[in-house]
């Protein structure tokens, strides 16, 4: 791509940097903001910036939060004595729009994926452990994506435990709620049924 | 969505105003920036409001340029006879990248729409008509989209220039090079077989 400005072609190369997105929406972006007032820029520019250089993580779940500890770390109503393990805020802000969990969080920053060089010692496991050690957590909910490093992470986390008095569970795998059981992948559906539920227990959840 | 955070809630905000971009991706994208050094996202913001800041269109063609006037249009080899009247700069770079075209161009900046609110007072024809009147300018090639409002602008400048000695074309409407016949739309294809080409024209043009 020839570009006519080197200002241009420096904003689009910087843009189409972000995951996702090629050096022709970056143009489509830059060119965009060109048409709009400068504040729309400014205000763009700034509130990146500001929250790059002034970000906070809750000193005890790890969430991002402007105080020392988040809003829900602080909240006298909620259940300290069950964690819920995750791994990025994402999974926070999923798990409380369901309003079905009344815990903490534990936000471990990513995987443990040897291809992408995260080792245990890159996320937030020790503070885990420790908070665990202390006795007061009487469970933890692994609620990591099902795949090889999510696997993993939670095998690490539950070994680092061994020895200690603490319940340990998954979230629940199986399928969709609304979907259709011939469209289902075979593990998924074969799960299910080494999970079934109880079927007074299922009618209580509706 | 409810956020931990003021902070990373501006900035989602901001991020999810751009065109095509949702709250999620948003997210997503300021995630990303989080994991990254501080300097890539500094590099970003500064990238963007030194764009905004200190852009410059060529005083000729109006091309997004870093000088007065731009590459092409102080270019001596180029022909200065014949002008392209395009929307906007991607169009520019389309046609550079065919290295078809050894002429000028002239950016307009858009196409008159009353939908959208722009009309031809919004878009740089008074300074492509002053240059016709000038009476350098031998042919314009009008390289606009082909929708209605294409069209409308096509119109309006062709209008504007009764009574000038300049010829205009506009760029020719066919089946795209390499694409079947039975996939082509009605349109397309009426205007393909009333537009033909002499046939040894056409070989010469391969």
């Amino acid at each position: 791509m020839e570009f006519s400005s080197k200002l241009l072609e420096n904003a689009v190369n910087e843009v189409s940097q972000l995951p996702g997105i090629g050096k022709r929406t970056a143009l489509r972006l830059v060119l965009h903001l060109l048409k709009q007032p400068k504040e729309r820029t400014s205000h763009l520019s700034n509130a990146l910036s500001n929250l790059r250089e002034k970000v906070n993580y809750c000193k005890s779940c790890h969430n991002i939060s402007d105080m020392e500890i988040c809003e829900i770390c602080s909240n006298p109503k909620r259940d300290k004595g069950i964690i819920c393990v995750v791994e990025d805020i994402r999974d926070v802000m999923a798990i409380e729009n369901t309003g079905q969990f009344q815990g903490l969080y534990h936000v471990l920053g990513g995987k443990i994926s040897p291809m992408e060089g995260v080792g245990p010692q890159d996320l937030n496991i020790t503070t885990l452990v420790n908070k665990v050690k202390e006795g007061k957590v009487k469970e933890l909910i692994f609620a990591l994506s099902s795949t090889m490093e999510g696997d993993t992470t939670n095998f690490y986390i539950y070994k680092q435990l061994e020895g200690l008095d603490i319940a340990t569970s998954t979230i629940a795998r199986g399928i969709s709620v609304g979907d259709e059981l011939e469209y289902a992948d075979e593990v998924t559906l074969g799960r299910s049924i080494l999970n079934r539920v109880p079927f007074e227990r299922s009618i209580k959840a509706n």
